[in-house]
């Protein structure tokens, strides 16, 4: 950055930080935010970082939203690439090497800072919750956009699958992990203590979880799964407390009928492709009889399709199948991949789309959205490589004859 | 990558494969590994990804040098980033967004082969292992110096100081791990298992060592302390075995006796300061009387500097310690740090220069390189950021009354 | 058991126990434990041993109250010494020598069988729930009380206190733990996961327990712990959700509000006494600002003693205290301690009676059998000793001024 | 003790402790060990008894051994039952109940002495450590002989299979219980890290040791194991650093070639049939390749037996397979068990004599004592039932038809 930018911003230090260190330590004058990056960023020697790193993300978790806004702003505007180097290499010949060069020239400062807060015991976390708050921000500032860019390439970088622990979550699991499963279920809500114990403890069920070790107590993503006699064709059957429990080794199928998201914060890092894969290589090798591994999957984007295609809510079961099979095969974005997003997910990674069911969740929302239809989407180890080229290269979205047959007129 | 450059590649997929491929595996036809780095890369499904990654890993493992320089060489040309996008952003006004944009778009895809590679279980030791390879053949192939830079770039932000967990080393740490650090200490030897035995289980001695969680047996660096009742002057009394043993209550000094770097393929990724400054705070909470905290180091480069210089070697201690004073505060690299890689780092972390022993070390090749003379660095906490702000700021060297003297006529 | 008959059992054994071995799965023949039992002793070379031992565990398990009676009668009536070689050596003279080889002549064969099914993996836990049984049964057959003496002889050492290990119940407990502290509150009720999440995660409580290894999920005794900035004189302010909380650090007063033992099979194996003590120092280590260990203790026969002494109940809280004082001073047993077994206790540890609190638990159960008193039994290192051989030897309880000054007139 | 006494004793207690508990550190007056025991055992509220019992045991381990010969007289004499209510109860008819009473009655107070100690953190491993120099100063002194049945009782007890665990020891364990390793093995010495690193980290080696949870850095006796493609018939292929190492995938038989018990002090506690049947049941089910299992076991008392029977060392190899093959199934201890220790104790185990192998061991121990012949025992699940019942109650030794033929003419 500029050393005349740097001089100006000092300057300028007690007026803005007032606002946003006020409630977070007594100090009568509070420090400025982008001073104490500065002085982050600056130390090579790594004197007094890390005191200071812990100091800013103190300061920005006490900051109320305006005054986040202001610091993320900052952020990007003071910390950007120095354009000087760049100018200079550019009036070079562009070739392989110097393009090179042009990526390392062009790294924002602010991913540097970003790596500096890091360093503090706990910091991948809070970082984590950080972006969680400029993503919501970012609703009224598309302009924080770029330094979105910064957190989500950080974040692809020190989450990657390599990193991330499996474990199965069951009843000898900490509290503090199962009270978050809790909090954290997306699909189908979990009601109770006593509901909770029943998905992780019953003995045919299973629940696995992707952890990263710089967050061993908050998942990132977790998968529920059902072991069962036959594929499935509604939810409540699997849900109900009352259901016939069966012995794992009597499992022929293994239902995903709840996969959900945890950190807000690591939007557009994807995980569910790897949960799945491995969820399904462990229950492979510990229960060889099962053979069957299925989703029992929600259609959110069913009746608003229909509505904007001007179609009528169809009377029975048997229409409104043909109308889904019609939605999840032929429905499609700009791009040619599957509209409903679910759908993407899954044949993304392989699956087909095995089976349509009608009436198969009569929850409000799943009728408001899905007209109460499920899905069943087959992963089956054999064809995923298939399936996936198919549908990567020519948008192909492989369907079961049932489901085949439901597409024709 | 430009679609006509892939073609034309995968047109030369057996010829280039058979050589690299040879030894892996015993099909006929061996994999070519562009091939299926470019099947990695495409592999957003992640269907086969991890097999894929698996296989190359196993390739360049068995890979002869030569086959390796071949390989690199491949990464290098063909995962490089793709000029169009480039060019055509370059047409317009170069703003700070157009520049973070820039960074985005000329980021190497052999980053992202890179990341790629990680996903495999235990991928992250053996990528580290690949560019400790790297590294041996770039001095015969300096071409290969943008490669590095993205395996530099990568370990910069997987190894951050917010990923790396300390570990008291002691004999209750598993085999495996005392094993290689017998290995990896560099700076005085480790001559048998006894030996190690004293240095982690002696009541007045301690190793810490940072790991990854990805590389959970694997040490990364590792410090080795003597409590002692007062500041040595010498290491023979620290490793000879008859020394007397103190109990760590009664000790008033922490002397950092040993410092090793464990990994190669690490290089240039720093751990040294942090490491230290967590010992020297975890050191200070557990026994309380430690009130000093010094190294006891070599002068690796005081000999060569005394030649160059074309000064005769002292003959009595005084003067020898005058000289290596001389070297330690006068002697500077063009951008004016200390000469001595070990006083840089030091120096650099916020210690100072606090005494000059000589006859300390009498080994043949401390002799040979810094006259037998050995230095104590002291980390005094409460003067550490403003030692470091002076070195780093001004290149100001702190030293001791004692240290300052010797400088003098 | 004596030789010809052991033999004579020998030689029916296989014969039977083939049939035994069948019918333990598939009922149809029930199976004979005695017969079983004596398969399990005789078995020196523990060919089958486990195994049959699991199956008569198994066989026990699933018996219903009658045939567990006959079975324990017959443990009783089979298993009972062989007074043959006993009777020889009383023809001695009965020496020192003589009487330690009578010990071990006259050792019980039923103690060998439960050492047997001990050795089955998880058998500790299973022999501690079948005492259980045995004690609700022996309240109507009295006949079975040298059996638990059996029992109770080898889990007290068993249980002995340097097998077991202490832990901090917290919120990163596994939930199949938690789950059980719930069950296992004798004193005051745990109502909901949100009710113990306080108790176990607030920073002003603790709760510490014991655990044997080879029940290692199965809490022993646990005792509840509130640190306070005074002493409490009543349950409900340490109880409420809405009382203030404070630092752990700022906490003056250690308060034991709830002691329980979880497990009916252990009736008769003290814990609580070495719990309370290790907890004080444990406690002292980390808090050093904790000044005051005391308890706040129900006093469960009050009301029942003054009902039998024909004494009113006190219409005001001075003459309710000065009823408490003399009934926990004055009332005694036929052995001259204390008549109130919670005040035995603590005065038998070497606590001493420090205050009476009128009102100060109006729950139902207190009301009726306390009045609403409680009482602050005070654990001071330094007096422990003396109190506990002043209680132990002179049955002296030692009282605070302010209880001393109730009993007086 | 008689109750008189105890009073007595009692009103003497605090006066002579205060000098004993100084004296025990400050060394001046020797402390009265006896009067320490009586504390301890007095001490029903614990409230002293920690401290005291590890004064005792500090004590104990320094004492020498007159000092620990008078200590152990005292104890037998002091602490032995009491006569009185034994002659009491004899004077009753003595029916079921009563000889029941009687043991409880005629428990020696040594055994409560013991269990005290052990009370005492790490106490189980320090009372395992004084047994052994009982045992040691029984050879002189066999009136300590009760003492050790206390010590054996108490042993036996604590001891109990089910709370013992098993754990594979391979290159991830501590080093200071590989360090016990090494000097534990009895038969086949280790002679280096690098010797005991093949044994335990091999590809076809494994190590398996029981350990009992008071001491886990501890072993209580372990076995090793190789894993090879045939019935081993010497040791030395076993043993040798320059062996062809097999994939464990691929083995046929397992070799049980050293069995070593590590605690001197557990003399007469038996573990290693559990331990072998543990070690079976475990492989079985990591490698269902493996289908033999058997062990390469030393013949410790051939040589010795061959003399004493007055026959000559014999010329070739057959001869002395069938002088060996003679006395492992003709020579009997008075009992009519096999002579030779380690074959009685595999034979007890359900093992049969599987082979016998002339020069299988070099050794000049095995060569003086063996005649250098080794020989398999051969563990086979479906038949160790049946051969444990012929041995145990007809004396009868299973053997393969090859060793049947060596004992005929």
């Amino acid at each position: 950055m500029a050393a005349g930018k740097e001089r100006h911003f000092l300057a300028e230090l007690l007026a803005r930080t007032i606002r946003v260190g006020r409630s977070a330590r007594s100090d009568s004058t509070p420090p400025d935010l982008s001073q104490l990056l500065r002085a982050v960023l600056a130390d090579r020697g790594e004197a007094s970082g890390l005191t200071t790193a812990s100091i800013i993300l103190d300061l920005l978790e006490a900051a109320d939203d305006e005054a986040l806004l202001g610091f993320f702003r900052s952020l990007l505007a003071d910390f950007s690439p120095d354009p000087v180097p760049i100018r200079a290499l550019l009036e070079q010949p562009l070739d392989a090497a110097a393009i090179r060069s042009l990526h390392f020239l062009a790294e924002p400062p602010s991913q540097e800072v970003l790596r500096r807060l890091n360093r503090v015991p706990g910091g991948t976390a809070r970082l984590v919750a950080l972006r969680a708050r400029l993503n919501k921000l970012m609703k009224e500032a598309p302009d924080l956009k770029p330094l979105d860019q910064d957190f989500r390439h950080l974040f692809a970088s020190w989450f990657n699958r390599g990193f991330l622990e499996m474990a199965r979550i069951n009843w000898q699991t900490p509290a503090e992990i199962l009270e978050r499963i809790i909090a954290y279920e997306a699909v189908h809500e979990i009601k109770s203590w006593d509901d909770l114990r029943q998905r992780v403890a019953d003995p045919d069920r299973r629940l696995f979880a992707f952890f990263h070790p710089a967050m061993p107590a908050d998942p990132l993503i977790f998968v529920e799964v059902a072991l069962t006699a036959a594929v499935p064709s509604a939810i409540q059957p699997i849900l109900s407390p009352d259901r016939q429990r069966i012995e794992p080794e009597q499992a022929k199928v293994a239902v995903f009928y709840s996969i959900s998201n945890c950190q807000e914060g690591l939007k557009g890092i994807s995980f569910g492709n790897f949960l799945i894969k491995q969820v399904v290589s462990e229950l492979s090798r510990d229960l060889p009889n099962l053979k069957t591994f299925v989703t029992l999957s929600p259609v959110p984007g069913l009746a608003a399709w229909a509505k904007a295609e001007g179609l009528a809510t169809p009377d029975d079961d048997d229409e409104t199948c043909r109308l889904a099979a019609r939605y999840l095969t032929k429905a499609k974005t700009a791009s040619g991949t599957a509209l409903d997003p679910v759908a993407h997910f899954h044949l993304g990674n392989g699956a087909s789309l095995h089976a349509i069911h009608p009436r198969a969740d009569l929850s409000p929302r799943a009728v408001r959205t899905a007209l109460g239809v499920m899905v069943n989407y087959l992963y089956d180890s054999a064809r995923i490589e298939t399936n996936h080229q198919a549908y990567a290269t020519k948008k192909a979205i492989t369907t079961s004859p049932a489901v085949t047959a439901l597409t024709r007129s």
